[in-house]
């Protein structure tokens, strides 16, 4: 379960500010009043036969391949990248296969050199766009399908390409119809940031070898209590209301920061939740992140010494170790250290006038993850909202996505 | 060479405010008349003969080991990260061995499964820590040590371990005198973000392959253009300039986006650089990273349309590409779209209002590297002295380290 701390924001005894406003929002949440909140309901409503057709390819993947190529960009991969890494060893003790990540960029060297490396492995292809349409995984997916038929054939097309993408229309769909691709669904009222819970995440997810059912558990869990409207109920709604009162009062920078190496790209998902929802219509907290203790040591000066424009939000793992436990002294392991480092910190930084929030989980498994989604989802959807945008669109990224398309004419 | 462009940067017409100082902080520098400036000159005055162990002793770790430690935190392992992940290739083709990173944090997992995973290698120790008293690296130091006598026995640690620490004080000093541990210097008068170019950096990189002349060479050629008083010839001073005249308009985050997927930790040793340089009494600039063009999928909504309070500087390579090189059509190569996107997305940001600086080299490699590290390094001072900072302390560093050090007793 998730506990949430806010001793250390003193802004919680101004809570009643939002808090009627807050209600309406999760009350419109919950009655889908609003466009393009499928990701609310969806861990009680998801389609349990697709969900079981996703375990059906991932164990046909695991079984047959080395490699899953997950194509996307955005939404459509940084949530399963952030899983993937949350849940797995450091090394190389992986459970299924290993999934790579292309189509996020158009850098070419590390297309050419990722085509190199897959050519020499059994692998799969699994391409996630709504559309089809969007340059960067549409230029890997060329290169890849072409990878894929220059190996294995043309026939293994149909066998080793699973397409993620709208249920009916759109260039990827027409082509996977036409060639026979396995298909799975990017929903229609779930935006890409939302969507980790879908097909989108699901399949690459359950590809690395995890438990994806107990992932949609903890969403599940997390739904039941943060869409409560009870206060002193729903940490959620509270968390919401608070970041509008920092941002209200001048501060205008959220640092999430994590204290397990393998949570880096957590704050990336989370930066592009909270980012892509919340800033528009000039206004919003520019959401940045810190992996700790590292990161005390080199961007530790500015938050007890810097400008006063941010607050903090600790994102935690309780424990942060293997069974084998490994000693500092003969009075603390070292995951002690990193909680005497932990609260070390919040007080320096609290006193120097940078409020603290601390969100921490025990340990680190698919459970947990589900919750820790569907919180910030839940808390992001509010939170917005509160501050008076909308949070489930993205007109800045259809701009980019348009000045590409005439540039390329 | 390092390309800049300022064409989007419409505060390039008001640099003449303070051209006067930033000549004055420049002399300063190159005067020696400021604290802890021992970089200043360190490219052509750096240790020759220290310089020529530190590549006996990469060569014997390349030819006996297959991985080397490298135990440090902040400025003791983000530039050798940042550099050999820039002059890396993607997957395993390394040129020398492979360079794993602890004591940079506390996790207990982490710490476990690296010591499981180097327990089954060949290999080498380096411990770089000027007092050899920080807890991060401390912790780490004591566990691969005891894996060294564990798995060859006590006689191998003075082959096995080097320690990169103070010249003559310290514990790890005394340790190192004691044990016969060879050793390199952390120079009196250069601080951790600053001392790459030092044996700090210097061995992992070589040892790691790369070619530590070239690095130097490339940092040379950047203090001869860098530290002119000549405004019209020296972009770095006209950077430090535009990022104080952002600031005291309102833009007080500076996001560093890279084109390369190589290039976070340059953005992470960035990070250190500027906000532990220029972030004390209240005021700087934070700085945040993005790597492009993922990240357009993820922040480009906030870029575009969120809070007007930041600026961009890109960091870019001109031929992000291997020899083979990867077509999109008959018309253009993958890094053709990658420019295009760049043309993009400066473009929209600047219409958008985000004035857009552009910092480029033709190609990843050494001296490229060397160029770009010192390049930031003087404009970082520059642009701190502007300020009125002393960009050569770090006070709120301090004072963490001590809080740990008293509720460890």
């Amino acid at each position: 379960m998730i506990k949430v701390n806010f001793e250390k924001a003193e802004e919680i005894k101004n809570l009643s500010k939002h808090i009627d406003g807050a209600k309406t929002h999760i009350s419109d949440l919950l009655a889908g009043k609003i466009d393009m909140t499928g990701w609310v309901d969806h861990p009680i409503k998801y389609d349990k036969e697709e969900f079981s057709r996703i375990k059906e390819v991932a164990n046909e993947i695991k079984s047959e391949a080395e490699v899953l190529v997950s194509i996307g960009i955005g939404g459509s991969y940084l949530g399963a990248k952030a899983a993937i890494e949350y849940l797995s060893d450091y090394y190389s003790n992986r459970k299924g296969v290993e999934v790579i990540f292309v189509g996020n960029g158009l850098s070419e060297k590390y297309l050419k050199e990722t085509l190199d490396y897959v050519e020499g492995k059994n692998f799969y292809v699994n391409v996630i766009s709504k559309s089809g349409g969007t340059l960067e995984p549409a230029v890997a997916f060329d290169k890849f399908k072409a990878l894929v038929e220059k190996k294995y054939g043309h026939d293994a097309l149909k066998k080793r390409i699973i397409a993620t993408t709208d249920k009916a229309k759109g260039i990827l769909k027409e082509e996977a119809d036409r060639e026979g691709y396995r298909t799975f669904v990017v929903p229609d009222d779930i935006g890409g940031r939302y969507s980790v819970l879908s097909a989108v995440g699901l399949l690459p997810i359950a590809c690395a070898g995890f438990d994806i059912d107990k992932l949609m558990n903890g969403a599940e869990n997390a739904r039941s209590i943060y869409t409560t409207l009870d206060e002193n109920k729903n940490d959620a709604m509270k968390y919401a209301i608070i970041r509008n009162l920092y941002y209200e009062n001048g501060k205008d920078i959220e640092v999430f920061a994590t204290l397990s190496p393998n949570m880096q790209y957590f704050a990336e998902w989370l930066k592009q939740l909270f980012g892509e929802s919340e800033c528009k219509g000039n206004k919003g907290i520019f959401p940045a992140s810190l992996n700790m203790t590292a990161d005390l040591h080199s961007m530790g000066q500015l938050m007890q010494d810097g400008k006063r424009n941010m607050f903090e939000t600790f994102i935690m793992i309780e424990n942060d170790f293997d069974e084998t436990r490994v000693k500092y002294n003969d009075k603390f392991f070292v995951n002690d250290l990193n909680d005497i480092a932990l609260r070390a910190t919040e007080k320096a930084h609290h006193t120097g006038n940078v409020p603290v929030i601390e969100i921490k989980v025990a340990e680190q498994n698919e459970t947990t993850l589900g919750e820790l989604f569907y919180f910030f989802e839940i808390s992001c959807g509010i939170s917005a909202l509160i501050l008076g945008v909308n949070p489930f669109n993205q007109p800045g990224v259809e701009e980019y996505k348009k000045n590409i398309k005439e540039l390329l004419k």
